[in-house]
């Protein structure tokens, strides 16, 4: 099957390109190393998370729960989830998982690491746990070393759990602040007698600075395997790198320099990442997709002396890789423009 | 079941609001001599489809071919796409819709058109299609009533095609250009020997001021039976209207003034419509949710007094609701806050 026998809109992956993504910065971690753990929420495709691990991940990171049992089911075996695991239905959940593999996830309050005590006092396995961070994201996680070390101190003493080291999802650009945190709370909990055998730093679009963050023992690149525009701009890869792409069709041609496509934002998505536009279209690079609704994109063909026709179809490599392929029941896996196979997104919409 | 035995994050749909909101609408087009054709994109579950047509509706409106499969399996009968069909396969499955049900589509362009009169020629059914009118929007459609005519008479002089009127998904605001766009093509038509018997006018926002439209003959509102935070802002809507509300649980509290839920742009998306923050808070009005990322909302409590607790419930009433659908396998249809059923969003994910 050829990319003119799918229809519009499609997500097309370029399995080769996706390869060397994963290749790429395994090798980089090797020489410095540091252990991958690469995060599946971009591909959320077990046969994605088994190749990394094959090529020498650790194991893996999932952002929630559901994603994590879908990737068990799948068979795999080392799973990290940097979330405060919250009320009794997941605790239960978490516990089913604790069972059947590895599985670690993190805490940034005692509400939450006295919610895994009570889970898990009473079970033969412990619970691995990690004390997030916030080195500069503003998102979860404990605002300084010394907060991280009390937390970090009350998993070791609670029946039950297994302190096992911090983690952060950083700012991107941040990444003195980010080791100069790591550092600290690890300085911290060597003194207060702790083994924090686990240092880990994420996000694609400093990983080629993985290295600089010294206390890292490793690292949850996400995007890395499709690459993104937003990554593109951040210079963690180039249009080359770019694995993941939407293929559309123009169906309208109302002005001169006014042209629509039948992907709007339950393709593209509307992330935008403080960057212009919505997308790359790789053959009108310099087209801009001006706006969208749910199920038109609007380009701007204003500074491209080329214009697509009604019914010419386009390639877009969307802002940001990873809802794309959340907004997909199924995407195409393809190899030098061939169709390799139509594969489901067995973790997607996953969201608790 | 309880609220309380849902676990989180969840969309909570109160029928009663629903249902009032449709009865609302229905009245107002009632009044007017307005026929109404409800956009399903909102909910994209067959049962409110069904409700709108049983309460006086005169069909229903999908955006994409794939909405409306699922609406004709589900058992409805008249479904209206505006939307460019393009494409042998998308002309195919448009031919297949057209010999079960009542179907009509659209055109802006020559192309369209000769491509749907190639598909239809040789049937016996011939395809109802309507020209579709920029008259504002900026997306899709002719630029003016006379193109708009000419393209009408095309579609008339086609054999297999049938010309059934204009139809224009407006600007929000620019009630009076939108009327008098429609109003000359329809003169502009009838003095060329045409029957635009059908003028249809769209949206949500100015859904109150649609009569004003007096060429119209149809309304295809679609937002309106949920409602959401931006419609509240455009005045269609008061936040009691509001039907659809994300339930989630606050996950972390790193600091004074922030809260972290579980709800993040995969629940709530990106969408903005140019406001601040991504939805309204229901107990903390306040509070703005500052940022998303995948899995986490951000939530600024600095003007809030009252804070919520690490494990703390709150809904959320979403900037869109609509994208909101599309991000769930199913949603809770709740009344009086008891749950009623875990209904699959049938059409959820249709791109194509």
């Amino acid at each position: 099957m050829k990319l003119n026998d799918i229809d519009t809109p499609a997500v097309l992956i370029d399995i080769d390109r996706a390869e060397a993504n994963l290749k790429k910065f395994q090798t980089y971690a090797d020489n410095h190393s540091l252990t991958v753990r690469p995060h599946v929420k971009t591909h959320k495709l077990p046969r994605f998370a088994k190749r990394a691990v094959e090529l020498g991940a650790i194991g893996i990171t999932c952002q929630k729960l559901g994603e994590a049992e879908v990737m068990a089911d799948a068979g795999l075996t080392d799973i990290f989830v940097p979330y405060n695991i919250i009320g009794k239905a997941k605790l239960e959940r978490l516990a089913n998982l604790n069972e059947r593999i590895t599985i670690s996830v993190t805490a940034d309050s005692e509400v939450t690491i006295c919610g895994y005590a009570e889970a898990f006092a009473g079970r033969h396995k412990p619970l691995t746990v990690l004390v997030e961070c916030d080195t500069g994201m503003g998102r979860c996680g404990v605002q300084s070393p010394e907060e991280a070390v009390a937390l970090a101190k009350l998993i070791d003493a609670s029946k039950g759990l297994v302190f096992a080291g911090f983690v952060t999802y950083p700012q991107t650009g941040a990444v003195e602040a980010n080791e100069a945190f790591l550092a600290k709370a690890e300085t911290l909990a060597i003194a207060a007698g702790l083994d924090p055998r686990i240092i880990s730093n994420g996000g694609s679009p400093d990983m080629w600075r993985a290295h600089e963050v010294k206390s890292a023992t490793e690292h949850r690149p996400g995007t890395y395997i499709y690459m993104d525009r937003f990554q593109v701009a951040k210079g963690a890869g180039t249009w080359d790198d770019c694995a993941l792409t939407v293929l559309a069709t123009v169906v309208s041609r109302p002005t001169e320099n006014r042209a629509i496509v039948d992907a709007g934002s339950k393709v593209l998505s509307s992330d935008t990442f403080g960057m212009e536009g919505f997308g790359r279209v790789v053959e009108y690079p310099d087209a801009i997709i001006s706006s969208l609704s749910e199920e038109h994109g609007t380009i701007d063909l204003s500074s491209s002396k080329n214009k697509p026709e009604i019914g010419d179809r386009i390639r877009i490599i969307p802002n940001h890789a990873c809802v794309v392929s959340n907004l997909f029941d199924s995407v195409i896996l393809i190899s030098d423009d061939t169709v390799v196979e139509v594969a489901p997104v067995a973790a997607r919409g996953r969201v608790d």
